[in-house]
């Protein structure tokens, strides 16, 4: 958890106050229950819940930790110091650590779900609305890093909303998933009646495991990671994207830069050239995002009815990746929305290579004419060894598409006109309606 | 992709044969979709149909990837050299690699899950008659693999089935993610009309993807991968427990050991005292599992509309961590499935502590009564700490149960016969039916 | 950076005090070095040590922050302004960010190592002093979690030191490696003369390095990353030894536990039985730390003469993985110190297979007298399937040694003497001090 | 094990009969032992040493395993059925199976090191050549893929080649450490005397290790496996600055493409492109060997004094990773040294910007001349902003050099002359000798 990349809004659902006042709520929801079916007066939860976790609390419960070596028993000593006495008997009784610890958590993790889903609604729409505005915006597309064919923009950005769209599912589903508490006991044979913990958990939003040991299975927290862990891998192909693009050498995009914000103490020049630094940021925080994995996966393995190797690394991987992954949403959407475009830069880097981009197009309509394809492959392939690598020219500066236009093979089956029409970007783009036609862009 | 832990039905699915079986299909669907809408004669795709991938293909197209370093162009070239002229012109007109490989892949992937959900569904069978035999076998529960209190091994298993269920709907609903293809050409922009992606996907049993580079989005590989992966890692769950149930400390299951195997090369005693080797195995292969994680989720991050670093990679992790896993799961039912219970040392292994585990059942009682929970959670602690750790009994023979039943602060408020319920290990086992009948265990 | 897993004299070294106390220090040291050389007065390097940074600077360099975006910028700045002005033209002239932030940084890594080995030099010196006083505590050695042959717990700690020392050569090795810093300017080719960075270097107790870009390869950081979490990985085979050894089952050693420390909230029990919760939570870690080696490996590939993908991460994993192994060797190194060891309790556990653990001993000395080592491997396996499997004994008491001693085959070649031989552990033990004589435990 | 990604002389090592004939060779080697002690007569080993592990051998084996479950035992009994009877009673006695298995490997890695050196020293040799051919080939240094100021193409090497050889340094280290092998039998007590293991490794060209299980320790391996992920981390780097460098937008290098090779099915332009596919597989192959860390560190933790977690994954990781390793150096130095370089393409490159790159200097000339740092830092930032983004230029086609030329401040201050030299890319290349000195390219 470190301040920099933490958003105040998921950075307080991880605080201690936070997590223990879920583990009081806890307590709470099954005194309410236990009242519900008539085992303990009613009066019992509504005076447990006049106790408010406070700073004080937590102190006090730091310190009996000291002598008692067990964070969750010194919590529960320090709330019941607050506690009626008639309430001190009922207070935790029949019930396990980890009945508050695993609940409490589940609160936690549909909440922070919560924030990241409203993260990702709006990271939604801001590339819908620039997949929409570049809809038309041509630009080369690049496989290999070498220039292929002409897209637009905007599909580029469509394929990232296909991508986003399809996480905010996957993150409706995990949420359901993790939507689970447990009051079944030391072992899992419920001391309580069952019938406690499907109260208790209604209380809290949340439904009952079918079963569990001492704790609820960890494959819950696997899928959980897994999800957030996806969503960061995407936004790391999505801003390498940006990095490349606001290279000085592509210079089809730049990072938004406040007025003042510096690119280098060393550098005058790299306010100018404007340093990728967000998208950096992001990317970087996706190979922090990846090794969370590990912990997250290996936690799943413990023994029997629950050894404890997953307790420490959970405190913190848990929060780490999920307040990371709520910045990164944030800071990657922030990037986007603000994001110079450059059109006109674009369009340059289209010509760039003298038309070769659209050799593909031309052979198509060879074969189109009955050339066979191969032949077709080859000869176009032999025109593009005749210009020079650095300058995408001849000695005495013809194009490609030059040189397509003078070729007596080519010409004996293509029109000038027909010519012309391959190296127009717009015959390659015939289908970008269609394709944004599937998505629906105005929420 | 290693012999050892290869199943045959599996490995057949990632052959270089079924691979580019593969790709004729797409092509053949590809060319059948281009027929129906009338842009070529229907015959073409029949004709097509006719070439069937041969090792002779096979190896003619390696021999021509010796010289154009592209193995797709390769197998395009001699499955070519098959075909009537009249089709030539046709075949893979239009099209990318990527429309094969990606098209293909996504069938495989298919298939794949087909067979890794039927082995998930004979595993949950399994589970579900094992723990329903041993619904009622008593055992010690372990936590920090210390006693803790009775469970039965069935509900060990039950909560083994919970998981498992998990992850078979999971796995359906990844089969439905894998389920696309693309014939979108080399950026995604269709150079043949989007009908044709449609139809051929069709025909190959495949919905077409909403959108595309020259490439499927690899978020579908990672959630693939995850998939695969969380359910290696609960079998190892699921073997460690064995692992240490079958332990000579231990000593409640053990492997099934076929008449001839033998345990060790130096020690005799080790085929009576049975390794539990597969399940070690299981272990072992989800370690392996685990580390596919970390390709498959930076395989994700290619470059612009495509770049080649998740090509390699895809070729090892994808059918290594699908063979594993198909692998892990037969071996583990096929352990499960023998595994030898030991009922009557669970009972004995029950009595170990001389009762300390009931300590609880005491604490309960005693607040039930109106002492208060710290109060009966200290005096019960106490008397733990009279026996000796070695053998659980005082220096005269004295066990827990004996010192609990004889001192005055607890016969103050417990009748001997109220005594002796909490050390009843049935009276931890009351709510087994209920946690049972949240189950379907009749499929 | 957890609180609650940070020794504090490692803690105070990931400070951001700490962090920009080491950019003035080296920002100091160049100023120096130029002095030195005559490019400037010797006096502005001692002017710019009158500055301490303290928490008001760094509060001014964090509202600086917030208008240039560019942490070492504001810290600059914020200095520049406690600087005479004679020393302001001078002060972070010719230097580029990372001059300050890589040389920094090799301070605190080389430090940290220091700690690092300091814990280590400690643990070495546990093992040692326990390793010696078990040299001959007879215990049963597993494989597969199964009896195997006797060892000596002794025996089985110097082991663990064998490990600890290799540690211990390969941390020095990486500190060596991590002693580099760098003064090279922007891209890495030297604003100023490369004799300041020799100097200034120098005066840090760092070396120059031999070539950098605008920061150093982070190859190193991958070695670093990698020694530590190896350290770990090594606590967590170590830790899982206790964790089995502590098992009730097996229990032949437990965790010290304070007088007071809870086992469980809900289990009196627990306390008397004692969770190993320290060794536990060393296994935790590990699970983390092995998460650490992604980013650490994937931060090495930045892009050309560097990007920033690996800046928020070592800002992350960096101080997490190093605060977390420093706090993993003193927990384990405490736990191992006061680990209570029950001799008695693992000479029962090495009479519990009423001798079948002595198999092989038997065999060995019947192949001694001449019999085919198979037949006698098939012999003894075949005696040993004649006692049952829960209590080791024949239906009428009799153990496996008794069968040996009745056996025709087995008296026929040895006598009774040579028989008891095979089942005095103190046999299998003859070569300890061989061992022991090979490892130096008296520092 | 891919053949596709597998070299001949590194393939030979990992086959079945490669490991089986290095298991025959320990067990000769411990006759051997044995027979020099005078233990048994000095024939056995001779007449040992004639049975040569053939496919015959190896079939009959796996006939064995299919009934005894063991494939180390199955070895021994097919290799026993070859053995004349006076050596049955001594093969394998006083041996376990991790005897052959840890010490057979221990020769394996140590035959696979040499192999990787070698190509190490070949890709060093590579590397150094062309560093030293391009000492003075100038060329923009990128910083955040912003052009930042010049550096040398051999600059740039250079800095690979520091690496590789750290890299070669760290390779021969671990080659000495796992020159280790075992034969202390069942659980590390020695059935044989330990001379035999002194003996017996010595004839192998290894050490004996100083204590072991029944396995060596795994931290040995996770050393083998880090320092193998770490060179493949490093080309990874390198490999994605060649992609980078070959990218259309900067087209500075290219990848040799032999006649005849293709670059797309699609796209006939794309062989004159030339995508860099040889330098996107290495870091392909980059990311699955990340993934092997996590088995090899995982699998140092077993239990006790062994378990078999380890075993099968170790199968896979050990040859997997070793022989991808292989392939990737092979690979990467093929394509460096044919690789094809464009320094005018480079100079063209370095101009882009019409100067900005220089600002540096300028505000360093400045700062020379007493103006303060953060005053000619704005300065120079401010004239940059008087150029778009897209050309460089201003409205009327002013560059920044032009401005700087132009502006009072600046020549208020500099001579033109002195501006000249700013602007002069040679000015930030002095050093170059000087670094280059530093490294011995002759070897």
């Amino acid at each position: 958890m470190i301040q920099r990349y933490t958003t105040p809004e998921m950075g307080v659902l991880w605080t201690e106050l936070a997590k223990k006042t879920n583990w009081l709520e806890v307590e709470a929801a099954v005194l309410q229950a236990r009242g519900k079916l008539g085992e303990i007066p009613e009066i019992i939860h509504k005076l447990t819940r006049r106790v408010k976790i406070t700073e004080a609390i937590l102190a006090r419960a730091d310190e009996l930790e000291k002598t008692n070596d067990h964070d969750l028993i010194a919590f529960i000593l320090a709330v019941t110091e607050q506690l009626p006495d008639k309430v001190k008997p009922h207070f935790h009784a029949g019930m396990t650590s980890y009945d508050d610890e695993d609940t409490g958590l589940a609160m936690t993790l549909v909440a922070s779900l919560g924030l990241i889903l409203e993260k990702m609604n709006r990271l939604r729409r801001v590339i819908a609305a620039r997949a929409e505005k570049h809809r038309y915006t041509t630009m080369i597309g690049r496989t290999h890093f070498i220039h292929a064919e002409p897209i637009t923009f905007g599909l580029k950005l469509l394929g990232w909303l296909d991508v986003v769209e399809r996480h905010i599912a996957n993150l409706q589903k995990v949420r359901e998933d993790a939507r689970v508490g447990k009051i079944s006991g030391a072992v899992g044979t419920y001391v309580l009646d069952p019938t406690v913990e499907e109260l208790a958990c209604g209380y809290l939003g949340l439904k009952p495991a079918r079963i569990s040991t001492q704790i609820l299975s960890r494959d819950i927290i696997v899928r959980y990671i897994s999800a957030l862990v996806a969503v960061a891998n995407s936004l790391d192909r999505f801003a390498t994207e940006i990095r490349h693009l606001a290279g000085t050498d592509i210079n089809e995009v730049a990072e938004f830069k406040r007025p003042g914000a510096k690119g280098s103490s060393a550098m005058p020049g790299k306010s100018f050239l404007r340093n990728p630094i967000k998208s950096e940021n992001v990317c970087s925080l996706a190979r922090m995002m990846r090794g969370y994995l590990i912990p997250a996966y290996e936690c799943e393995v413990v023994w029997c009815e629950r050894t404890l190797e997953n307790s420490a690394a959970e405190r913190i991987f848990l929060p780490d990746a999920t307040i990371l992954l709520d910045f990164m949403i944030k800071r990657f959407a922030d990037t986007l929305e603000k994001l110079e475009v450059f059109p006109e830069h674009m369009k340059r880097n289209l010509q760039k290579t003298g038309g070769i981009i659209f050799a593909q197009r031309v052979m198509m309509a060879l074969t189109g004419k009955g050339m066979a394809r191969d032949q077709a492959y080859d000869l176009l392939e032999g025109i593009c060894f005749s210009v020079k690598r650095g300058t995408f020219q001849t000695e005495d500066g013809k194009t490609f598409r030059d040189l397509v236009a003078a070729h007596p093979e080519i010409t004996a089956n293509l029109s000038l006109e027909e010519i012309d029409v391959c190296f127009d970007p717009q015959q390659s783009l015939k289908h970008v309606d269609t394709i944004f036609k599937r998505f629906d862009l105005a929420i």
